[in-house]
This record gives C-alpha cells, structure tokens and sequence, in this order.
C-alpha cells in the first residue's frame, strides 16, 4: 500500500556533525521515508524535534535545493537577520546557492514535526555560525583542517 | 524570506487532459511552489480538491516518482483494488514504474489540501481505468489518435 505507516519505520537521531556541534541535533528524531518507500528521485525526511532540539546547525548548499513543511507543532524558522514564527502547514523552500543560513529551532515545550525534501548533499555545505565546512562529503574546520 | 506565503501565489485549475477526462479534475485548484520560490531539483504542488474532485485521472509514471502528505481535510486514495482514507499529516509514496494506477478522490464535503512533490513527467504515463495514454507530454488515446 502506497500510504506510509510512518509508525512502523525506526526514528533515529545520528548525526555526522563532529562535537561539539551534534549536540545540537541531538534530539532531532528523523525518518528517512525515500528508502523506506522505494522513492529515488528525491529525499523525504520526517523529523520531530523534541523542545530545544535543532533542525541542523545554521546552513546553505551550493547545489542542492530544500523545502520544509510543517506539520505538527511550533519551530522558529531562523536565518540571516530574520527569525519567522513556523506552524502547521507553514512552508518554506531554501534554493540551492542562496547564501542565508537556516535553520528550524524548536523553542516550544512540546515537540514539533515536518518534512523536509531534497537530494542528498553532494555540493558543498556553509556553515555561517560556526567554525565547520563541508566538502567531498567531510566535514572539516574552516581552515581545511580534520576533526 | 524562504517561508511560503501560498496566499501570494494565485491558484489555477487548469489542465491538459483533453474532454470528457478533464472534468474529474475541474475543482482541484493548484499553486506550482517551485516557480514561486526559485527551487528547480524538484517541484511542489500545493493543492485544494473541493468537494466531489479528483487529484488527477488514475494514473502512474514510468519515471517519475510521486510523494504526498495531506494537510487539511479528507481525501480517499483510490489505487488497485484499495480504498485507503487519507486525513491530515498522512503521506503517500509512488515508486516509479509501479504499474498500480493512484489518485486522490475528496469524498467529503468539506475541502481537504494535500502537497504532491515530484518532478516534471517526461516519461510514459498510463491510465488503467480511461482510454487515455500520455507519451512525449502529448495525451492520446490508448490506440495511438490524437484527441
């Protein structure tokens, strides 16, 4: 059947961001749904962020377009200069190259749920905020350097 | 600002299905977000089935996967032998090339809204249920005359 259980398909909350900056996320709850409904063309995630959890740390993609929509709860949409209340059926769409960091913060008590699709990151990735990059699917100091 | 103010982006109705198919589809009023926000990976139709219409005639592709999540109301997905209500934060994948034709039906008699994600159909698409075949994006019927 087409309808996905999402109910049936394990949240989990790894990260690839070295420490300190996964803690961040830590409590991002996410479920890869393209795998688990044999979609290809594109990447569907849906994520619950538990109160005081982020989407991901502050970022942009050279070449890879994202869209969010929420559909439970309450996150802040926050961005160069500009944080954006985000409630359910809320929508916002990052296209690739734009340079303006974002982020969905979830600074409720109560948990929030959305959607977000796009391809996987092969471009490079900015990360305004903090001293991260990646690259070549690493991720590195700015100064090129490993964690 | 990335988020999406749908209010801002007229809604049509418009369809190329050639008559008597395009009927069914007379009361979905659509808003293409992709054009309206700059994202070109992949496209997001935000659409309103008033009572009684249909998402699109029963159909699948044979390359281009479909995804989508309800976001207010209630809507029936009509698929091979299945009947599955579909009501607010449910989802949906369609694989490409998965010859099981789907659409949304609003049986109610109130409005739903749903997102339908997916790329531009370049590929085959088949009808089971109408004499109706698209191929190199021009609808003809299933023994090959123009409409």
């Amino acid at each position: 059947m087409p309808r996905i259980e999402v109910d049936q398909i394990a949240p989990v909350n790894t990260t690839g961001y070295p420490l300190p900056y996964g803690h961040a996320v830590a409590q991002r709850w996410y479920r890869r749904l393209g795998p688990a409904s044999d979609l290809t063309d594109f990447g569907v995630s849906h994520v619950v962020l538990k109160p005081g959890a982020a989407s991901s740390q502050r970022h942009w993609h050279e070449d890879e377009d994202e869209f969010v929509v929420m559909l439970a709860g309450q996150a802040v949409l926050v961005e160069d200069g500009a944080r954006t209340p985000m409630g359910p059926g809320d929508m916002a769409a990052f296209p690739k190259g734009v340079p303006n960091g974002h982020q969905l913060c979830n600074e409720s008590d109560a948990d929030c749920v959305f959607l977000a699709i796009g391809r996987p990151a092969s471009s490079d990735c900015h990360y305004p905020d903090i001293d991260l990059h990646l690259s070549g699917g690493v991720y590195r100091r700015k100064d090129g350097s490993l964690f």
